[in-house]
């Protein structure tokens, strides 16, 4: 494979302000893979970093966002040998710095040294480059090979089905038998809805105000999908388990409502994950949280090989991410990409940006 | 449902002599529950303690075996109110005595006061009646409802279902995308195969000798199956994991060749889960095991609420426990029952005795 | 050892309204133990149940409360071998109904059939009849034998100390070499000081308010006391760790305050502990705690059998509870007791009420 | 500090023979620390890879050995901050790769990767240069400070300590009240005496063949020290407790004896965790085992940060690893050390070499 000395990149120039520009091609380390990136999908996270830069962010004019990406090995490190040129292949966003307390304990992706490219630290697209590029570089631990099958988009989403199989490993992810509320239809929501289905949850509630989504959720394995606006969370649940609760409550939406429902949901001894983040201070019954016994977990992307595993169920056609895709632009778009990712627009649940195609579906 | 003062059971009247009589049908305490036996499964433990009695045995002339049974609730005690007259119930063996330390935290299965009565321990079909009769007496705690669409002779299996659910959760039980080598196709080898499949786990090798039973354990989800008089194991698992073994053996066949495998076939930091257990000393390499600091894990019966879980699977069709029931046989016929068991006749994998049929299949 | 026919206990007759009256002595059931209590604790809990009564709780004029009690057993049940009369026990106050799903799994002090006698659930002082008179019957699974030398006083906190150590265990209670910081110079939050260092922790902190029982803190190991009034919670801990964060944050001061520092003075990955429990909602930084990578956890009583272990500790002297014991009244003057331990009069940390006593110190 | 451009250093030139010869002194990569060697301990797996090479191991007449040691921080590569010139640390042995599945989530002592420098690999006195000489170079994350009161030859025993720490974690670490037999009272076995007692457990027994470390054992905490060539290890805990075990038995001796015994002494659910490992195959009851519902830990070199616990240890001056250091050597007298060590001369534990003397102790 020929790689051009220069690509087209997206350049983070000022807050949310980004411009399509030729840059220079970057090369491969020792450890490292370059990878010709085929789809790069819209994450709220690119939202909030391009608002506001986050630490460790580089400076304006200088940066590549985009982490949530897919696509073609282009060249490979001297000592690389797991993956060659040709291969197809899903990222990890994380490389830790492999030396602070969180790295040698394997939870790269809460780094204490985050930030810090001198110490080895990188988050690509958060804290090096990132995939709203035609090339981009990963260290090879960052790396996995996909079948032929995968579609790139589809394969463009692991980070989000990684950081997802992440919660459930963290809360201890042996679920048989157990209900589960999901709330929030988003993305994170109708992955897990998936995720708890195959691992043999007994019933899936998945609440959201969307009726289109909440028909995908159905597609996708939720037994039960609940209207919020129509139906109190707690109250639904309460009905539904002789006002026991769930064993397990996953609030993916991001909002205070829910975060507050998620809380009071489960029966004692259960289990609160969270994979939405309200912004600003929530106001929770702690009160119902402690004398129910009940423990909560939380997610800082797609820890513990969890994108390993998540490939492998994307190999074994276990669970289906196409069906999140709703939308592709051209890299010469991505302003477009990103109005339709914040607006929600035309029922979008992921956008997906194609550095490498002329225009998008 | 009108219950009969005397039933027809299996009583155990001496070292492997087994006699139906008509004795007189138990009454349920306040926290228990008469069931109809519909079905009883022959299981390796019975003919262990009808040739050597277990500690708590009752003796010879008073005791009835069988603790793999289903059937129909027909009286339950004054404090229940969890199931009801004509509800169909699967069930487990174990009732701990609810105050030695390991009762105490959940471990019911290994009660420290194994075979005292008095101290409230129970284990239907080893230290108090089992199900190899027309009636038997359960705690509540170990009854579950099953759906009416699951046959009791299926649901007759579920404590082997539960026993291998335990094991998963004893080891962690979050597999998805792991190699599993399972040693062994009787039931509990076919049902590891079944479970680590419907758990995500990447590739399942079964093991065994039967080319009939490694058929079905291809059906059931075995991605590799391996005759082990024409391979050895430890040497096709390293074949096909480039060296480095699998992340989790299960070992299912009893045998001591199987047993050495187990502990070579794992990478380093696998698992393995001990289903099989061999008589008397075996001879392991404990060096292999403890250079790759891989972990050993047992079980006992069918622990920590599997059974719930297990009927949840049924419940979902998750797994398929009908494949296992080769041959029925009336209580009248117990005697051939074992003998099919034991023998292995005509391709046995469980044989069911059913107590209120004439004639079995 | 002579019972008496008739016994003085603390009768709650309506709310806030105690009265000590001659009633029958209770007779324990094949399964229990009668105690002779010598020393029992006040706890806030009494204090909320004699307020508004809790589920479960017996109407007034038939419910004696207090659930921290030690004394001598006087008679036991005909099954009961574990102890023998004229033993010197400690208690806990939980024993579950044996028979729901967190019962069944050992989590007795999250007992699903909670109040519910009739299925076997008791939880002493609270739902049935506890420790505020001569004598209380127990299920022998909640008797702990206790040495010679531990006196009564300090015995009647093995509860505190069971809960504080049952709260360690739910987290992992794995901390040699970590940070720890106890929010709260009460009860709790000076068991939690001990157990801390007792398990290896490198430093701990006690914030508080109370100069006095800081000291008492310093005592019994903490190895920075720091006054609240005069510093931020969060800013001392930052300071004091280059800005990363403890590896366990205890909250036991039950204050909205507390709960709010205990959430963002963890490190990324670090994990909080839930002690004492705010009244009604709570604004805690949710963004904070998932950025963070960190869980929660909290405990509902001293349950998985900490409190063998926490008389374990007592026999081995490894903890000092009688440092916490700083009012004794007798039963007659339970009012006084109450009073003191509310408007924790006179630097008050526990206060016992000595059923037998004429007098107290 | 200024660093020579030679040094003295033990170099393997065949077969069990080293040689004392002036070498050049390594140069810190940027990652790197070089450190003044002044303490390195002989351990059984020197002597086992100087015997039959180890995979991975260079070539002789290239390969200094020695993996236990500590020093003076001599120089730092260019991103190290962690610490500076002329601190005082002990070490680690493991830096693993960094980009396999187990590095990858921590297990880095077990990397997969094993021996593959230029993947990243080192074990320094194993794969890559140790610490039988006047310098060595360890990746940072494998340092840590110690304090000045604590000697360089007790610290030089951090990787024992770390060793036995994460053997306690790997099993859960949570142990109070709980009854522990340790089988060895060699170095690892006098460290797991203490380990045990200061997590709270109840009961700590020793078990060994000599009476003068049985005697160390006991003032290092042992509450029972037993002869084994007097009393039978199983029926000795069996009579002691009451015919049902203890809750962990650790196996330090690495005979099979002691293996033997170490699977049947824990009460059912008991843990086992093997710390010596017996050469070739071992006779074991695996019937006893699984009955018991026992499982079964190992080791692989001080993972898991353990050593930095362990440092802790030391600076709480929670463990005595001095009263382990039996005899000191100057570095040119390392084959009087090894014999030492071999041959148990003179009651030897630990027996530790000092590149920078002239005469020993």
């Amino acid at each position: 494979m020929t790689v051009p000395k220069t690509m087209a990149a997206a350049v983070l120039v000022g807050p949310e302000t980004i411009e399509v520009r030729e840059v220079k091609t970057p090369a491969p380390g020792p450890e490292d893979v370059l990878i010709r990136v085929e789809s790069c999908a819209v994450c709220s996270s690119d939202v909030s970093l391009m608002k506001n830069p986050w630490p460790g962010q580089p400076p304006y004019g200088s940066f590549i966002p985009g982490h949530e990406y897919s696509g073609e090995v282009a060249a490979v490190g001297k000592t690389v040998d797991e993956v060659s040129i040709g291969d197809r292949v899903a990222v990890e966003v994380h490389f830790g710095c492999t030396r602070c307390d969180n790295c040698r304990v394997g939870h790269y992706t809460a780094c204490l040294n985050w930030g810090d490219e001198k110490k080895g630290h990188r988050a690509n697209g958060m804290t090096t480059n990132g995939g709203f590029a035609q090339y981009v570089v990963n260290h090879i631990s960052t790396v996995h090979r996909i079948p032929d099958r995968v579609h790139y988009d589809e394969a463009s989403l692991v980070t989000n089905l990684g950081c997802v199989l992440y919660g459930f490993e963290t809360f201890g992810g042996y679920i048989i038998g157990d209900r589960v509320a999901v709330i929030g239809e988003g993305p994170l929501g109708l992955i897990s809805v998936q995720v708890a289905k195959l691992l043999g949850a007994e019933t899936v509630y998945l609440f959201g105000i969307d009726e289109k989504k909440l028909q995908v959720g159905k597609t996708l394995g939720a037994d039960r999908i609940v209207d919020v606006r129509q139906n109190d969370t707690a109250e639904y649940i309460m009905r539904e388990t002789n006002g026991r609760g769930v064993e397990i409550a996953i609030e993916a939406s991001g909002s205070k409502a829910g975060l507050r429902a998620a809380v009071t949901i489960p029966r004692w001894m259960g289990k609160i994950l969270l994979l939405g983040i309200p912004e600003g201070l929530a106001d929770v019954d702690f009160h119902n949280l402690a004398r129910g016994n009940k423990s909560l977990y939380t997610v800082r992307g797609e820890g513990w090989t969890n994108c390993r595993r998540g490939v492998s169920l994307l190999r074994q056609k276990r669970v289906d991410l196409s069906a999140l895709v709703t939308h592709t632009f051209p890299l010469s778009r991505i302003d477009d990409a990103f109005r339709t990712h914040i607006e929600k627009l035309d029922g979008a649940i992921k956008v997906v940006v194609k550095p490498h195609e002329k225009t998008g579906v």
